[in-house]
């Protein structure tokens, strides 16, 4: 099968780059502005956590989408679908990690993404509370301090007790279905983790400060800028579970990173789904 | 029996806390400096990482203690004890997460202490990385972001499903005894954690950004800052587990945070340490 991408020319995904680049801009002012001045914090009907920051983010964007591309789609944590057959679909997160955001943890992102016949085009993971970000373009590669990040693959000489891995937190395993299992076999499997959310993980990846993750039990929005980034690195994408809820919503659960290791992982993680 | 921190004068303590906010200004400098210029990595014989920055700033700092209190002693991470009789015994982990600095993940730190007949009277939590440094002094309280931490508990109505819990990877857990069933039942119990190094774990539970922290396997250097912060922003700090390996040092393991999760944790690993 053709990827769909090879449509589009090169000047074309650069302007959508641009863009893309433009919407992160809002989005670190607006954070900017919240993290100095304050905001309001409230349970949404899932328990999980929103803030005023998290709305007026995605309002921003969606504005800034509307006026400058008012036939492509809009896909948003906060807000619902806008134009969903159009081929192109704008991708946001406002703030990924809110919890981590609302207790001045930095480590919370913004993840953009644009795609096209449902493959990324275009990726960013923005850390305004770190200073970072890391952003891809289909064939345009992976930047982040302004150099392009080139993943090596894991030398085979580092064993899975030493791997850098990174992992979704356990309450992501049994979120929606009890796949706790898997995560006591990674852990095991790759004693070497650290556990962020699902944004700063993203980025850590795809700059090859970590060598793989495992998200678990994810919407579209968390995973947006994720293949993006580590693919136009010289990383490897899986998804290796996905499934919808009772609403429609989809769930997916990926690992991705450096080749070598990501194929260890699925290795681990389709033996634990068969045991008990 | 009386805390022995009760000898020294109020005065005494600050002037020992001015000192030591000064050995942290040494320590940031030189990272600040290695950040941009590079610095050089070497595997230990234990197989761990080690810089040149790590040695460079040990090295700053003994020397800068050996000056202005030349009776103190010093036990460091990286060079031999000094004075190990002394009453007053600075505590030295010059770069905790060595791995994450060698990666540029930001959330690497300093570790600097001093104790009074094993008593930590200051403690400090130096985050270059991050622009950030949370510190303690005995009687004075504990400051972060120039205002003082005092950590309310953890709200009855908080389950272990949803407090904010940070742990050791499970690598530590099984560094020098298999306690890795003892990270099972927490990663199980609380699900909504993260893992961090030692340094951001202690500084997020002594700001209240996260509940609390079960840390396992450390030496001294690793945990030389974390009670004092803790228990100077009103928590609480528990030493569950601790031996000596076959060279003399000893091993400690620790759970430190809000006192209600705390009770709660240790409870847990109580559990865990009878079952198979």
């Amino acid at each position: 099968m053709t990827d769909p991408r090879a449509e589009l020319a090169s000047d074309e995904i650069e302007h959508l780059y641009e863009a893309a680049i433009a919407l992160a801009d809002e989005a670190r002012e607006i954070i900017q502005g919240a993290l100095h001045a304050g905001f309001s914090v409230k349970h949404k009907p899932d328990g999980t956590l929103v803030t005023s920051t998290d709305l007026k983010v995605e309002e921003r964007l969606r504005e800034v989408i509307e006026e400058r591309f008012a036939c492509h789609g809009i896909v948003g944590e906060e807000f619902p679908p806008r134009n969903p057959d159009s081929a192109f679909q704008w991708i946001l997160d406002p703030i990924d990690g809110t919890e981590d955001f609302v207790h001045r943890v930095p480590t919370f992102g913004s993840i953009l993404a644009l795609y096209y016949k449902h493959e990324p085009i275009v990726g960013i993971l923005e850390h305004t509370g770190l200073g970072l970000r890391a952003s891809a373009a289909y064939g345009h590669g992976t930047y982040f301090r302004c150099q392009r990040s080139r993943l090596a693959d894991l030398p085979a000489e580092i064993g899975d007790d030493r791997a850098r891995v990174i992992l979704s937190a356990r309450g992501n395993f049994i979120r929606y279905r009890d796949e706790g299992a898997t995560f006591d076999a990674l852990a095991r499997a790759f004693p070497n983790h650290r556990i962020y959310r699902s944004c700063y993980g993203h980025t850590l990846v795809a700059t090859g400060a970590a060598d793989a993750m495992v998200d678990f039990h994810d919407t579209l929005w968390d995973l947006a800028a994720a293949r993006i980034t580590v693919e136009e690195a010289g990383g490897i994408y899986r998804t290796v579970r996905e499934f919808e809820l009772p609403g429609g919503t989809r769930i997916y659960s990926s690992v991705f990173g450096k080749p070598a290791l990501v194929e260890r992982l699925v290795a681990v993680i389709g033996t634990a789904d068969v045991e008990p």
